[in-house]
């Protein structure tokens, strides 16, 4: 946890309400960091249906490679996480690591090794000990509460510099269900820890299989619309645990990805992933301002992604934004670069409200003072339309500051 | 032209000789620099043939534009380049600005317009006024010189450190030719100002498809395989002219690719490209250790590539080498997100000689602080084994510091 608080926190938390079901419990096992926390433990109601999504890695950590084994099987009773190693590239000792954790948790939880769900954060290539948990985990499933959402959120930050949570309400069918989250990240990645976390939780009694169909569209219009620096982790994970314990309380079952009845929840759901997103961007490493970056009038929806994610993933318009520089000139550039279908002559360009380029050239009403002034400012909307057809895309990153050379060149010498 | 000369710039200058049909001039148009050139003309004799590979921008410059149209027309006459305005995203008056610019250097020349080739480097989106080489490319016909050679070097630079020459001789039919080479670099790109510009001259008898065809192979192993920050100009911009003065040695016409008396020559020109390719890497912004990156055993070449430009891209392990830290953890995490096929527990990295990784695991035989002496180097080698094919890449860049930031952020406020 850096010392030092990003001037793009939020200035305050939203209170999360409990979800029954879910008890949470956080621990110091000392895995690297001293006097914090480092532990979540997450004691889950029997039944409770699990979705998840995970890194596009080719070389995903130890702990990814368990959970993608475990959805679909029989649902989640525990879920364990910890800051300080994320167990990736650590061979055969990693893979035993994660099962000797899952042992520890499903004998605290009273379940079966494969309902526990297990996610690790922090330095690659260490091996993790395990053994660490004994105990701990325990002691965890016996103290844990249902209120403690902030904590948990604490315990999994590595190079973060704020909790990040967040809650929403929807009905189905005329019963109101919650739906609560937390999340890390500081980068999709971070100095020598890594990782971009978030664990959704709600009591709406929904089936496995539409609980995964909601999060992945989700995850792609939240999580995979930020970037800090274009460089993924081992480790990403997203998982999302449904109790169904507000069927008691009249919520109809949701077993169709179909059902009319999820209209609410599917666009709340969508803003806390959103809501959280954005606040892993606001918490970029050496972030000083938050970007959006939105790409209109492309060939299509994914032509805009591709050209959202070459701007907001450059070095120099990250760089201009952190000099609170006009360069609308770079985003030509990203644009260019993005290989994706162009026309310099028919682009147009805005800083917020302002338009800096259009048909090819600066804009003939440019003014320079106007547009520093903007730039002035703490949230940024670069605005690109493309003119050629009717793709749209957003994503959000993070300037590139000195602090970011910093947090991560980690100069030894 | 940064006061502070990279820590990685070449001790000496090779001492380039003349080449026949070939003369140098520089001048001081004032466009955006004071007391120093900003003008290259380089005058070309009759016949010379020309070849050029662009850069892949959907948003070119202007004299990006002009180049590719005249290739392939009736050879070149003249060179012009400026810096301090890239003429890019200039509209209706940047094609204007290259059709004036192309007119004085005819005229001056006593060519066609078409015979004349143009590049421009600096800032983008700027109108470029072109009447300020009125009479300037008269005067440079005049005074051109065989043998100015590092003067051109210099005329072309934006942030560049140091100005970049290279020199080789090859033999063809038994009669040595030369081929010398400029280039600037700074960076794919540069702050306000971007491109990479190289343009190489031999008096060998080429005809100019085949000096196409060697080109842009020579490109795909030189300039293709460096990346400073993973921008790419709207300009960039790499010219071969081939005066064929040698033939008056005895030199013979060279007329296709296939010819066995340009292997001497080709091997000749990949080692100049390379070389100055090299150069710019070493100059890339902020630059204090220059990284070559090799990838062996993957699937095929372009997957090699794929996989290089992702460890060499990645702010994250740019930021390590910066802070000396043999973190080879992202490495492993470059090579996950590369998207290439990749097998976590087959794969091994080397730093220099040192093994640090293998099978998915760290080696047994780490030694910290061995590999930490290593990194405090000025010349990194990572290396990867993917361990599963022959395919084999090698990249060069640059370590990323807070001085790029800096260079690039321009803080205004």
């Amino acid at each position: 946890m850096s010392k030092t608080i990003s001037p793009l926190a939020p200035k305050s938390y939203p209170a999360l309400p409990a979800i029954e079901g879910v008890r949470i419990a956080t621990a110091e096992a000392g895995i690297r960091y001293k006097n914090r926390t480092d532990v979540l433990y997450v004691s889950l109601a029997r039944d409770t249906a699990v979705a998840g999504v995970f890194t596009r890695s080719k070389c995903p950590s130890a702990p990814v490679d368990w959970c993608r084994k475990n959805l679909g099987k029989n649902g989640a009773r525990a879920l364990v996480v910890n800051s300080g190693n994320a167990n990736a590239f650590t061979g055969k000792k990693g893979i035993e690591a994660v099962k000797l954790t899952a042992d520890f948790a499903a004998k605290a939880a009273g379940c079966r090794a494969s309902q526990v769900f297990i996610a690790s954060t922090g330095v690659i290539g260490e091996p993790l000990d395990a053994a660490r948990f004994k105990g701990v985990l325990e002691s965890c499933e016996k103290k844990a509460k249902p209120l403690a959402w902030v904590d948990a959120a604490k315990a999994i930050m590595t190079t973060d510099t704020f909790p990040k949570v967040a809650t929403r309400t929807a009905n189905i069918g005329g019963i109101p269900v919650t739906i609560n989250g937390v999340a890390k990240g500081a980068g999709m990645i971070a100095p020598d820890m890594a990782t971009m976390l978030s664990f959704i939780f709600t009591d709406a009694p929904i089936a496995a299989p539409v609980l995964q169909a909601l999060l992945k569209k989700g995850a792609d219009k939240s999580f995979n619309c930020v970037t800090i620096d274009s460089d993924t982790s081992t480790s990403d994970t997203l998982l999302f645990f449904a109790t169904g314990a507000a069927a008691k309380r009249g919520a109809p079952a949701i077993t169709l990805p179909s059902d009319r009845r999820l209209k609410e929840f599917r666009q709340e759901l969508e803003g806390l992933l959103s809501d959280l997103a954005q606040q892993v961007a606001r918490d970029g490493e050496g972030a000083r301002k938050f970007v959006t970056v939105k790409i209109t009038g492309a060939k299509g929806a994914i032509s805009a992604k591709r050209i959202a994610m070459a701007v907001a993933n450059s070095p120099l318009v990250k760089t201009a934004v952190a000099g609170e520089d006009a360069n609308w000139g770079r985003v030509v550039m990203a644009v260019g670069k993005a290989g994706e279908p162009a026309d310099r002559d028919k682009l147009a360009i805005w800083f917020g409200d302002i338009r800096v380029a259009a048909k090819g050239a600066r804009d003939p009403a440019y003014d320079e003072a106007k547009t520093t002034a903007y730039m002035r400012g703490s949230d940024i909307i670069i605005r690109v339309d493309l003119g050629l057809g009717r793709g749209e895309a957003t994503v959000w990153t993070c300037d590139l500051t000195k602090e970011y050379v910093e947090i991560n060149g980690d100069y030894r010498s």
